[in-house]
């Protein structure tokens, strides 16, 4: 039995996320068929990061034990070829111990959050960003975004269905910037919280159209309550980027 | 009546192309059917760029004649809300005058043309990249670029069934810069020939695998024989980025 490391990329519109449901086509399964088709073989496959549905992966990793002897280029190779025509890329697959696990060993996320912001709709980003119309302040939202880096109770910026046993969570990076149109929102941390990003993006928007100064950002986050930060972003913004092991 | 000029960003993936054709939807009908539905005018709309089917654009220009008395604005956002759900934008629309044409007044026109150079398939820029698998030598390609720059006869390079009076072009520029497994191509001219970009990126792709020399490039330049060039690259890698006026 070999334990495989997967970075996958994926285009998550067609998906209900990364995880395996009754209700529609995951990430999850589509690997894990995959895998089927490829040895026969019924394997879990164990995500990084559970992204939610219509979010994108450019660098997910995912591990799945495989008894077949095989090799890294066959198993990247194979798993693409019964992947098709879903949009999911297996970008490499490396032997490694059975004590690596995709989730568990990994010591660091990053995650991208596009907003395009400008009047007309998209059409190029369609799907692939959170369109808002009135123009906002990237600079104010960078500045105000610093109150949330550091060691802190997540609370305020956690989905009510989140599974992580603490809200506490050190965030490492959060950065906002305009290129054009275009905003980008860079997001490190060892982990996160289910919907953090979405949740912090979603308030950091209220402070670039000039509805929160930076201190309500710092008086959400202490408040300790999910009803006094911002809304959710949407999920079509959202690209986890990478994923570090020591 | 006023001339109105837009800018335009589409996805061409759905697409005929820019033209109106018997066979299928193309930009220039939606636009054309979104004025209709607007105020009532069956006016043409002209383009700046003929985009191919499957040819995206970020900046394409187009002119349209409206009798209506309106304002810009009310122009881009109406021609929005009718263009809904085609993956089209009108960036924006500004009155000019009847000597403009978006055409014929055009004095510039950059195109980029992407390609993704790795072994994995495409899953985020499906139908917006040319998958090519072998790895690519970008810096010789860009060196090869470097002898098409300037004024030349394009036969070489031009489409059979180009309606162009002249094959004689000056090419601006031809960059080609990797990043990591992106390759990006620009091309940048006065105007080109049908299929000119697309022939050039299929010939440099010769030169980047190593099959081709600069020197083969500069004789199939010389040689003025669609036949002695490079296949025509496809069209889901290209975009018309941006049309220039004096």
């Amino acid at each position: 039995m070999t334990r495989w490391k997967l970075i996958v990329e994926y285009d998550g519109t067609p998906f209900v996320g990364w995880q395996r449901q009754e209700n529609g086509p995951s990430v999850q399964a589509a690997l894990e068929d995959a895998v089927f088709a490829f040895c026969g073989e019924r394997a879990v496959a164990q995500g990084a990061g559970r992204t939610d549905a219509g979010v994108h992966a450019a660098g997910q990793v995912a591990h799945v034990d495989i008894a077949r002897e095989t090799n890294g280029d066959t198993v990247r190779d194979a798993l693409n070829f019964h992947l098709k025509p879903a949009p999911i890329a297996v970008l490499s697959a490396e032997a490694v111990g059975e004590d690596f696990h995709a989730r568990f060993s990994a010591i660091g996320r990053a995650y991208r959050y596009r907003i395009v912001n400008r009047r007309a709709p998209l059409a190029l980003a369609l799907g692939r960003a959170w369109h808002l119309v009135q123009p906002l302040d990237a600079g104010r939202m960078h500045e105000a975004a610093q109150s949330l880096v550091g060691n802190h109770d997540f609370t305020s910026f956690r989905s009510s269905i989140c599974q992580a046993p603490s809200p506490v969570k050190t965030l490492d990076r959060l950065d906002v910037a305009r290129l054009g149109e275009t905003i980008e929102i860079v997001a490190e941390a060892r982990s996160f919280l289910h919907h953090q990003v979405r949740n912090m993006v979603g308030t950091l928007k209220l402070v670039g159209e000039g509805k929160w100064s930076a201190q309500d950002v710092t008086q959400a986050l202490a408040a300790r309550d999910r009803s006094k930060a911002g809304p959710t972003a949407p999920p079509e913004g959202l690209c986890l980027e990478r994923v570090t092991y020591p």
